[in-house]
This record gives structure tokens, sequence and C-alpha cells, in this order.
């Protein structure tokens, strides 16, 4: 074990065969920048400082991913990966040893680095390697044919034909002890194909230096993988997806299709908790025990409780939702919405930025928006809370026990008092007084000899 | 041939791996419980008798695998599969054989098992084996040198390193003539690692007394799968959906993604009948000739009738739609629902216990329910059937040739007659006369020198 | 390379085992028929004529593969391959050579049979050639031992156990010189099994004749697949997507799951593009620089300009939406839209052949149809444009900096001026004065005493 850690992460690259004008570490995997994945994999290491070695699009970078322990360093022009931790070098501790981390490389597990790091002591460098089917694009890993051991590392560009046959490869993530750093990386040089400074090559150094380079491997070989395309955006992404599934599978959660669905954040579940096809999280979502998504719902930052069910192809933002509560199907509801126990909300309704209390419903075709609806209320199909007035949204207040029959207009700001009843088709722009019925209706009239017109 | 079958259908197991509250074998696949998978094919065997042996939630099984032709048993505790069917041995019919199934492996095949039954005679014992890549966990069949015939069972875990390298296995379905059962079951001993019953002893037992014991093999090798955690029920899921796939596509359905399609029941087809993507099917649902399911619908004992068209996210229940009609996009369709011919549902529209007769149209976010709706009726968008006086359910009447104005309210009861028109935006509490305009509408009016509320 | 190019499509098969009443090159890969892709990459090849042999269904099929360039044989009854040639024989060339397609085959690469066809001279026979692990079904290729020249083709029904063994098989897809094909095809003979004129036949020909038979190979071994049952269809709907994908991919599209999208026409994207889960383009679709198109979304010949969002769940047809907006999620938006920029449709919104201009918003549960809406305008949640008088259509016209009330019904045809303010529940049928606010109100009122309905 090292008695500090550094941790420098390369993120400069440019990218360009991703073909497009964000920078490459902020393409979003699983709805989270790259670079993000990284830094949050070094944080769960504690290391004593992390450095980001930022380029292209440096600027953007650093909005995008924040955090007060964070340096960032700038490389430009970009020579290399020796090159890159060249700028990082004086932000390193004296002692203990930097582990190098990419930004483009987002799937490294936390188990592979914590062996990788405790694998070294401060006078040892550390690997990780991997053996590959088709090691084509990967530096390969030199051994010395009688002991074994590591004696370089040759990058692809550079290797001969032999060279090009061996299969174990670096995967570039690497721990070298302080000390030895700050002696080598001034030492780098650029004589090879590409003109570049490869941090590979104090490898090189530590090997004539009689220093020991010891090598790790990955837990799935699946963490090394890095994104240089957006094929392999999406192959990563499906890998990431994959596995996230079978956690919730291990955990107890029933997904109909592990292959169709989508988790952006993180999904917190309780037991017998069920999800249909093609579902998707986004930001933090928690389902708790006996809860059941249906099919084609997509919920972000939703806490949804005991024993309530989303029917199909709701969309749920920012909200909570109480307990045994029945949403959908085709149920929108927008943020800052908080749903207590054994509310419905049914098909075509829209609720914004409400609250409503136990056992209320709004079943068909409303749009509930700025309100506070009590208990027990039912809510007639097709309401519509006005909460616009062109410039201001206006609050509606309706209390416990009230009925509003279908098609009500609400022109806010109004309150709708304790046990109203409301005229289907009312357009309610006062107060309206407790326990009555209250309307606005015009009277029903029949023209006769009206002719309906007709296709001549 | 055996003169008679007895089944008894190992379901006491408590399945901890699954992390439910549910029994094990109430867990669904396609929509169906493990178990009534079992069931459903042990009858298709047509025995003299099925046997369930429950422990674990035992009383929540025998409510949801109804049948008057199951003989429910108990085993409490649980002390092996040998001891499992001692419970059902004294329903057992002297003579005859028993086949054993299982309550956890859902996906054997009738083939599968009318071969293992009828390779079989009153003498001899079969049982149905495997040959896997992974035995892993799997009882070995252990076969003598010489004469390859089968000598006994060995559990994984009482098995050698020798045994474990056999990859012949034991699926644990066998079927063994009821004589020898009633001699061999109470003779079980529990002198192995495990300290439980085996019933895989029998086999040597069988053995020692040179009664011949024969193996058969599942016709796919999917079939012997079995469900121990959600990891595996998710697996079995999509191939039980696959290999239903491959049967609709061999009967002539075109589906567009054979991955991306779920039937939770039976789904019949006429022909010529398209499924796009992501379509689920529960229940019973009929598709007739030349019906078109477009992507993302959900049907539930539903019969469409000939030429009828759903378009997108329709999600449909216990309806039945008639020849040539279009539904959707974003069509609700619920319980009670009839749709003659020619009917025209579309997006944003809910319909609920109604009738609807030929050639009438719901085209735009409405809520029809509780209504009788003649034929060539033409329903404005947004109307809505008030049906629900706050305690009561309320009938609608429209009679033929009626044209409903968009946005108007029908107050329940109430009967719109025919040929009526009714005029937009209107309230009608009361019955219409044929063939008149009727309305209800308050006077335009504009107000000279108001201002709309501006931002300041 | 020859001198004329020919092109023979053989497109006369019954396909028994599709199951369907439809001819079988006219069952839809990625929504075009399959005979379409095969036509539609002859003249990719811009031959001097192609010539399409027909039989089932021929009238049909001539009607849906329209082009004057086409000309049709027909071939009744069907006596093989070589007979179906022979019927387009008094349409071939006297020089040059003819290529022979099949309208079953549908993924063919332009690649490829450029490849075939510049391998040729006209003094050549050239056949597409593949050797399959599985060569099933196929004719296989013999060849001299000595010297591996090509010398016939023998049927898998006419092959023996040894030829069968062969793995080498001649795809069908072939190019004759057009000197050799007007001499052998009347030569040809029906002595084999199936009493057939076999095209394939004629390679003996050439070899009695001493004449050069080539093989190439097809770029990507999936592109010689034919389709014979539904099963093989959705089997080529998956590599054709498949593919696509990756295309949409190389060009920085960015997908989120290459096996959840679907192309059925053609989709062109600017830079940036994001696809989320599950959505489907059909027709011609542009989707300009950083549009993003969330999961479940279903695009037919739409332009989507600039930096706009298509939000989940939304279904747009024929539709052209400016840069900037925001539409979804649940909008339906249908043919002759045009939406100009930041424009923004809500959920359950219906727009219908309507025109939309800059910063207007039809947020909520509305209808708007045969409308003209100017600039900044907002339309209120619930409003209907009753365009439909029972028997014809009538245009809304929204002038600009108009505000509508929610739950408005404008009565077409109808102008709300500029400025206008509409009060919400209104019924507007006559043109409103600008500026002004319009309404149609009746006085709110409240009965004392009234019981609202409850359960006895």
């Amino acid at each position: 074990m090292v008695s500090k850690l550094n941790i420098v992460i390369l993120a400069a690259g440019l990218g360009k065969r991703m073909q497009s004008s964000l920078p490459k570490v902020l393409h979003e995997l699983a709805g989270k920048p790259l670079l993000a994945h990284v830094v949050d994999l070094a944080r769960n290491l504690t290391p004593d400082q992390i450095c980001i070695v930022i380029g292209h699009g440096g600027d953007l970078v650093k909005e995008k991913i924040p955090g007060s322990d964070l340096t960032w360093v700038t490389q430009i022009p970009q020579l290399g990966t020796g090159h890159a931790l060249l700028q990082a070098q004086p932000h390193l501790d004296q002692t203990g040893a930097t582990l190098v981390l990419y930004g483009d490389v987002p799937l490294v597990g936390i188990e592979t680095l914590k062996r990788l790091v405790s694998a070294v002591s401060e006078k040892q460098c550390g690997l990780l390697a991997a053996v590959l089917e088709n090691p084509e694009g990967y530096g390969r890993i030199i051994r010395e044919q009688d002991t074994s051991n590591i004696c370089r590392i040759i990058e692809q560009k550079d290797a001969d034909a032999s060279q090009l046959a061996i299969r174990e490869i670096n995967t570039g993530i690497m721990i070298i002890p302080n000390e030895y750093l700050h002696e080598w990386l001034p030492k780098l040089e650029n004589k090879n194909a590409q003109q570049e400074y490869y941090l590979t090559d104090i490898i090189k150094m530590a090997v004539d230096q009689n220093i020991s380079v010891i090598s790790s491997e990955a837990v799935h070989s699946w963490e090394i993988l890095g994104v240089n395309s957006k094929q392999q955006l999406v192959e990563l992404e499906r890998i990431y997806q994959k596995e996230y599934a079978k956690t919730l599978l291990a955990k107890g959660v029933m997904l109909i299709d592990a292959a169709r669905v989508d988790v952006r954040g993180e999904l917190i579940c309780g037991s017998d908790v069920e999800i249909d096809v093609n579902c998707i999280f986004e930001g933090t979502v928690i389902l708790e025990d006996n809860v059941k998504v249906k099919a084609n719902c997509i919920l972000k930052d939703v806490t949804v409780s005991k024993g309530s069910t989303i029917h199909p192809f709701s969309h749920i933002e920012e909200a909570k939702i109480g307990q045994n509560c029945k949403i959908g199907p085709y149920a929108r509801i927008r943020p800052e919405t908080q749903l207590n126990n054994h509310v419905h909300i049914g098909n075509f309704v829209e609720i914004k930025k409400s609250q409503i209390a136990a056992g209320s419903k709004v079943n068909h075709l409303s749009y509930i928006g700025d309100t506070i609806i009590g208990q027990n209320v039912n809510i007639g199909a097709g309401t519509i809370t006005c909460n616009y007035d062109g410039a201001y949204k206006h609050q509606t207040i309706i209390e416990d026990n009230v009925f509003v029959g279908s098609d009500t207009q609400l022109v806010a700001p109004v309150k709708v008092s304790y046990g109203s009843t409301i005229g289907a088709g009312s357009t309610i722009t006062r107060d309206t007084p407790k326990n009555e019925l209250t309307l606005s209706r015009s009277k029903q009239i029949s023209l006769t000899g009206w002719k309906r017109p007709s296709k001549t």
C-alpha cells in the first residue's frame, strides 16, 4: 500500500472520431459524462488528490464536472500521454504514488483499481494488463523470456510483427511511485513513429533501474474498454446497462427484459419491485416495496412509495408519489408535484407543481397546475386549472371532499371550498362557498328547423 | 406405456434466492405463475391424478392455482425431494407410474414428456437426462462402464472430482412405477452431506433390484432450465418469448422484431397479421386477418376483427373491436367496450364500458363512459360524458346520425336523439329532440379597453 | 467490363412458405417491398435495361413497383429459373451481358455487384459465390480438382452425398454475356429431380464450350440471404436495421441502443444528433444539427430543424418542425403541419394541417386543425378548433400576440384578431376585435341547500 495516493485523469483528447463539437470526455454514458464516471470512480478510492489534464474544450469540461476537490491542468499542445502527465507533475506529491486513469475509459471498476493499488509498494510500478483475443490498437507488454518479468511496453504503431502477435496488452492504467515520476517524466523522449512522449516509456526506465513492474488484471474484461467513436460509446452503454440490470436482478428486482431497461443515474428498489419492458429511469429514482412500473414508463428523480403502480406510457419527473397510488396510463407528472397515498392519476392527465392529498382522483384528460388539492377530491374529466394569465402563474386551492364536474375551468387564483360541488362545464372565477353546488351554465335550447350542413 | 399416470409436482421450495415474499412457484413467467405452467403441462398429459406438494406459502399457492383436479399435499419441514414425494405417497395409485415434475421448471415441453412417459413400461424407471456444457449444480448420472446402464445419480454436493467431471445430468424429472415407489420411498435415507432424503437415491435401489433405468432427452435443451433467482427467471422469460415469437412467425404472422414482442397468455392470429415493435399481448388476444398492430401497443383480452389497424401507443383491455376500425394512436379502450365495424377512435380518447355502432367516430381528446353510441355518429373533440355524479354511474345514449360539437358535456343520464346536432361547448343535461340543433351557449362579447396582465 | 448491362430480376415466385396472400416480393423489409430494394439496387448500377419476371400476383407487383424504366415479363407457368430467364430473352440486347438478380434477395450491396460486374469480360461468365458454414438448400459449386476451375453447379435436390458436403455455394446471382444467353437459354433441359429448367445448367454449357466461369464473393456474408419465410424476413429486417444503425453511428449520430432503432426509409442527420431508445423513422426524415429525439418517438416524412427536441411518445407525420422547438411529450402532429422556430407543442396536443409561427405555444390537451397561428400566441389548455361542421372543414386564423384562454372552442371559419385575449371556457363563433378581451360566459352561481348524490 502506498502512503499517499495521487490520481491523474487524462482527459485532453479531441476525440475526432466522435464527430462532435462536444469534447470527447463530455459525451454521456448512462446519462453522465464519461469523465464524471471516472471522477466518481477516483473519488471512491479516497485519494489525496485528483488532478485532471484537459485540453480541447477544457473550459466546458471544467464547467460540466464540478468539484472543489479537483485540480485542473491544461495540456496544449498535446504531445502524448507522457507529456500530459508532465503537465500534472508540479501538483504531484513527493512521496506516495500516482494512479493514472483516462477520461474515456469509464467502466473501470473500483475493485479492479483497489487490487492494482494494493498490489504495489512505493518501490514498485504497477500496471493494469489484459489478455485480449484481439489486441489490435493496444500497447503490447513485452516480458523477459526467462523470468517473465515485464521489460517494456511497445505501442501498436511502433511494434514489429512478432510484437504485434503478443496478446497481453497494457490498458494504460498504471500506478507509479511519485519519487520515480518526478525523476522520469522530464526524461521522456519522443523518438518514435508518432513523435509523441509516451507515458509507457517509463516502464523501460523502471526496468533499467531494476525497479520491479508488476501487473494486475481487471475483474471483468469489459472494464478496460475505451471510447473513441459513437459505435464504441453505444457498445459501452449496452455493457453498462446490462451490468446494471444484473445488479438489480441480483437484488431481487424483477425485470421482464434485462435488455430493455435503461438506468441513467441510480435506481433504488425495495422488495418485490417489478419493472416491465422499455422503462427508463433517470436521476435518482426510488421504488419502494411492491411498486410496479409497467411498460414504457419514464421516471426521472422520482420516489414511488410502497404498493403504488405506474401504468404504461407514464412520464414522471421530480415528483413524490405516495403509497398505493395508481398512476397512468399516459399520466404526465411534472416537477414539484407531491401525491399523497391512494391518489389516482389517470389517462391524458398532466399534473404540474401541485400537491394532492390522500384519496383524491384526477382520472381523465385534465390539466392541474400550481394547485393544492385536499383529500377525497374528485376532479372530473377535462378539468383545467387556468393558472396562467399571460404574464404570471396563479394558484388554485381545492379543499377536501370537493367534486369538480367535468370540463370545468378553474380560473386561478381561486379557491374551491370544502365540500363544494362544481357543475359540469363551469367556468369558476370566484371562490366557491362550502358544501354548495356552484356552476355557471347557459340554458339548453333546441332550434327547430335548423339544418346541419351537408355535402352538396 | 403405463396403465395409470400419476403426476406429482414438487412446489414446496422457499426460493430464498428470489428475495421475495412471494412463494417461488408463484413468480410469473409470461404473466402466469411458474407452477401454473407446470400444471397446464401436466393436464395436457391427461393423467389420472395431479398431486402438488406445497410448503412455504402453501395457502397462497392453492388460492392462485385453482382446479378441482388438483390434490394438494403439504410438506413441512422440507427434508429433500424424496421426503416431498413421501408426503404424496398416500395419494398415489397402486399400479401405473408416477411422473415427477417441478413447480420451478416451467418450460418443459409436452413432446418431451410424452417421449419420456411412452419410453417406459411399468417395470422400468425413466429419467429425463441432459448433456450439458456446464453441468454445475445438477446431479450427475453415473453409468456402468461396460454396459452404459445407469447405476446411480450423485448430487453435486456429494460428488467427487471425477464425478463432477461428468456432463450427463439428471434433470430431476422422472417416471417411476407406483409399485416400486410404494416400496422404496419409505426406505430412503438421509445419510449425505445435506442430510436430505434424495428422490434420486431410488435410482440406486432400482439398479440393486435389477430394474432397468432408462433415460430420455428433452426436445430442446432449454426445457430443463429451472428458476432459482430473478436472473434465471428473466432468462427463461426471454427464452419463452423467443420461442413464442418463432411459433407466430411459423404461422405466418409478421413480426418486425422477434426480440421485441411479449405475449403473456395466448395470441391467436389470422392471416397477414402484422405486429410492429414493442407490443405486449396479455390474456387472450385474437387478431383476425389483415389486422395491423403498430408499435408500442398493449392489448389484453381483446378481439380485433378483420382489417382493423391499431395505431401506436394504444392501450386496449377487455374489448371487442369490429372490422376495418382505426384505433389510435394514443387510444385508451377500457373493459366492456364493443366497437362495431368501421369505427374510428382517435388520439387521447378514452372509451370505457361503451358500445359504438358501425361507422361512428370519436377522433380527439374525449372521454366516453357508460355510453351507447349509434351508427354514423360524430363525436367532436373534447367531448365528455359526465357519467359519475359522485356516487353512481349513469348512462348516456347517443342515437344514430348524431353530430356532437366539440367540447360538449353530456350529463348522464341523458339521451341525444336520432339526428341531433349539439352545438360546440354545450352542457347537455336533458334529452335532445330528434334532428334538431341543441345547444347551451352564452353570448360572445368583447370588452373594450381591457388590458391583458403583463410582466412588470 | 461489359459494353451493355442488362439486368433481369426474377420475381415470379409464389412464396408459399410466407403463408400470405401477398406476393412474396411485395413483403416489406424496412418498410419497402423486397423487390423495390432489388430494383433500387439495380438502378444504382445504371444498367441499359431492367427486366422483371413476374408471375403470381404480377399485376399487384407491377402496381406497387412503379417505374417507366422497368420492362415486365410474365412467366406462367413457372418451370424454373432458366425458364424464367427464357421469358426475358426477347428483351435482352444482342451484345453486352445480363446480370441476374432475385426479387427475394434484398440485401445485396452495390459494391458486391460492381465487383462481380467488373470482374467479367464479354467472353466470360461470372457468378456470385459464397462459402457457408451450412450450405443446406443452396446449389453447390463443383470445381475441377486440378485447376479449381468451376465446372458446374449442382442443385441441393440433385446432389449426392459428396456434393452435399461442398460448402462453396452459388448464390444464384450471375452475369452472363448476352451472346451466350441467346444461344444457351433455348437449349436448357428439365431432366432433373424437379423437372425444372435450371438457369445454373448454363454453367455446364459454358464449361463445355471452354468459356471461363469466374466467381466473386459478397462483401458481407449476409448480403446473399434470401427470404422464403416470415422467420427469414424478420432476420433480414434485423440485419438491415443493425447495419443502418452502424452507418448512423459511423456518421456521428448518437444512438442510445443500436438494437432499438428502426429506420424504414432514409434518416439524414446533422451533427450532434441524439436518438434515444425505441424510435421509429419512416419515409424521409431529416434531423438537423443538435436535434434530440427522445425515447419512443415515431417520425414519418419529417424535417426537424436545428436545436429542436422531440420529447418522448411523440408521433409526427409529414411535418416541418422549425429550429429550437420543443415538441411533446405525447405530441401528435399530423400531415401538412409547419411549425416555425421556438414553437412549443406540449402533451396530449394534436396539430393537423396547420401553420404555427415563431414563438407560439400549444402546451396542453388541445386540438388545432386547419389553423394558421401567428407569432407569440399562447393557446390555453383544452382549446379546440371546431373545424368540421359535419360536412366540410373550415379554417381558423389566430393572429399574432393572441392569448386564448383554456377550454375555448374556436368555431371555424373564424378569425381571432391581433392581440386578442379570449376568456377561458368561451365558444368563439365570430371574429374577435383586435387587442380586446372577448369571451362568452355565464354567471357563476351557487345553489344553497343542494345535496350531492351519495351512496345509500
